[in-house]
C-alpha cells in the first residue's frame, strides 16, 4: 500500500461516541466546521468530483459497511477501488494520503443521513477564497485552467450572489453557474456558507470545479471595475434612476457591438438587490415574464440569465 | 352580507377534533382529495391566485386569527376584507359563496404548517383536465385567452413532464412554464399528483393561470400530431437512431427558417426519458454544457430550455 494513495484502515468503526467519530460529527455544524477548519463531503458524486478536481484538499474518506466488510454503495465501492489500485487521473504535486475507514450503519447514520453511502473529511483551504486575491487572467488566482476552457471567443462571465441565504438554492446557483461555463462566483456580503452539508450537496460537485469566491460589496465592486467587467444586476423593477433592460434587448444589443466580460449580480431570494446596489451596478437586466406568473425564483433567473448570455457569447 | 361574495362565520374553530377540520385534514393525503373531490391551496399567494383566475372552484376560506379574532396574516386579512368588500374583479357567472372561517393557532397547526395564516379549499373541478379534450386554439378547452396573450407572432408552445415525481420540481417547472408562456403543461403518463399541496405551494398559483393537461404517452404524441406541433425531446445523449441538436443550433436553424409550434418534453428528474420515448419524437434537443458539471437538473433545464425558445419566438 506503500505506493498508493489511499490507506485502508482493517477495523469498522461500530461506536458512535468514539471520539474520531464525534469530531467528525461536529463538522455537520457551522461552529465545528470553522474550529476545526475542515467540512464533509456526502455522497458518492460529491465525494468523486472532490477527488478528482481538489484531491489535495482530502483527508478521510468514510464509507458504510455491511456485516461481511463490504461496501454498501457500489459507486463508494468503485471510489474506493480506484484509490487503493493506484495514482487517480489527476493528482497534484505533494498531496496527502487518503484514509480511508469502514464504519457501520449506526455509525453513518449517527453522522448523515444523506450520504448514500459514503462521505469525505476535507480541509477547507483555500477552496472558498478572497475574491480581492483572485485574477480572472490567471496571474494571481487559479483561473488560468478556466479561461483556458472558455477557448479564444468567450469574453469573461462572473456569477456573484448578493446575500443569498438558502444552501439549497446557493448549491443549485452554483451548479448552473458552473454548467454555463462562468470564469466564478462571487458570494457578496453575508451568504450561507459554502461548506453546509446541504450546499454541498446541491453543487453535485461543482464547488470543486469553478473558483468561488467572497467579498464584500465595495470588494465586489472595485474589482469588476479593475478586471474591466461591466455589472449587471439582475432585477425586475430598477430604481428611480436605472430601470433594466429586458433581457432579449440586451443580447440583441450585445450581439451588434459585442462586449469585454461582464458580472451578473443576483440579490437575495425573497428581498432582491437594494437600490443602492442597484444604483452602483452599470445596467440592470429583466427577464420578461410572458405568462401571468408573478415572479421567478433565484434558481430560474440565474438558470435563464447566464445560459442564455452564455449561449450568445458563444454564437456572436 | 346577501350582495357579497363571502360570508363569514362569527365563530373562531378551537377543535382540531371537530368534524369539519378533520374532513379538512384528510385533504392533505392523496386518498383524502380523492374521495372528496376537493383540495387544499396554502398560503396567501397562492389563494389569491386561485381566487382571482379560478374563483369557481373556491369552496372554503380558513385564516388563523389572535386571541382579539384578528388574521395573523396581514396579506390573509387583505385577503377577506377584499371578498367581503364586494365583487372581485373577475368572477365568472354563477360563481358560488366562498365561506370564511376563523381557526385558532393550534387549529391552523393541526392542518398545515406551510399555511401562512390562510388556506383555502377548492374542488378540483376541470383544473387538471385531459389533454385529448384540450384544444390549443380554443374551440373545445379553455385555451382561447391564452392563445390571445401570445399575440399573433408567437407560435403555439407546450411544455410537457414524462413522469416527473418530485413535487417541488414539478410545482416548479409549472411555474416556469407559466412564466415563459406556454400555451398548456402536459404531464405524461406516472406523475406526481398536481393537486399534492406541496406542489401548488411550489407552483405559487400558476396551476391557475395556465391549463394543465394529464395524457398517456400515446395520447400526448397523438394530440401533439393533430394539433400541428413538434414534438423535441429534452435529453443529452439522444438514442442510437436519433441525435440531439444543441440549443444554440436549434435557434439558429429556426430564427432562419421558422417553425409551427412545438412540444417540448422533459424525463423523470432521475431517469430522463426512455429510448421509446425519444425515438417516437420529431427531434432531441440538448444544452450544452460548457463548464465541468456533469449535467443540469430538471428545474434548470426547463428554465434554459423554455425560455430560450420562448425568447427567440418572440424576437423572430
Amino acid at each position: 500500500m506503500v505506493d498508493t494513495y489511499g490507506i485502508l484502515y482493517d477495523e469498522t468503526l461500530d461506536n458512535p461516541e468514539a471520539t474520531r467519530i464525534r469530531r467528525v460529527a461536529e463538522l455537520m455544524r457551522n461552529r465545528g466546521r470553522r474550529k476545526a477548519g475542515k467540512f464533509i463531503i456526502e455522497a458518492p458524486q460529491a465525494v468523486r468530483e472532490a477527488l478528482r478536481y481538489r484531491t489535495d484538499l482530502v483527508e478521510d474518506l468514510y464509507l458504510e459497511v455491511d456485516d461481511e466488510g463490504a461496501p454498501i454503495s457500489e459507486r463508494a465501492g468503485e471510489i474506493e477501488r480506484e484509490i487503493l489500485s493506484g495514482t487517480p487521473e489527476r493528482v497534484p504535486q505533494g498531496v496527502q494520503r487518503v484514509f480511508i475507514h469502514h464504519v457501520s450503519s449506526r455509525v453513518m447514520t449517527s453522522i448523515s443521513t444523506d450520504a448514500q453511502g459514503i462521505f469525505a473529511i476535507a480541509d477547507m483551504g483555500d477552496l472558498v477564497g478572497s475574491l480581492a486575491d483572485f485574477s480572472l487572467y490567471g496571474t494571481l488566482g487559479r483561473s488560468a485552467g478556466e479561461r483556458g476552457r472558455r477557448g479564444e471567443t468567450g469574453a469573461p462571465m462572473v456569477a456573484a450572489f448578493w446575500q443569498v441565504r438558502d444552501p439549497g438554492n446557493a448549491g443549485t446557483v452554483i451548479r448552473t453557474a458552473d454548467a454555463a461555463g462562468v470564469d466564478a462566483v462571487v458570494l457578496v456580503d453575508d451568504c450561507v456558507t459554502p461548506y453546509s452539508p446541504k450546499v454541498i450537496r446541491s453543487t453535485a460537485g461543482s464547488l470543486f470545479h469553478v473558483p468561488v469566491l467572497r467579498a464584500s460589496a465595495d470588494e465586489f465592486f472595485e474589482w469588476c471595475a479593475d478586471s474591466g467587467l461591466t455589472t449587471l444586476a439582475a432585477d425586475v423593477y430598477g430604481t428611480e434612476s436605472s430601470h433594466p433592460t429586458p433581457l432579449p434587448e440586451l443580447i440583441a444589443d450585445h450581439a451588434a457591438a459585442g462586449h469585454s466580460g461582464r458580472a451578473i449580480l443576483f440579490g437575495n431570494e425573497a428581498r432582491g438587490l437594494e437600490d443602492d446596489i442597484l444604483d452602483r451596478c452599470n445596467g440592470i437586466v429583466s427577464i420578461p415574464i410572458y405568462g401571468k406568473a408573478e415572479s421567478l425564483n433565484l434558481a430560474t433567473s440565474a438558470s435563464v440569465l447566464l445560459y442564455s448570455l452564455a449561449m450568445h457569447d458563444r454564437m456572436a
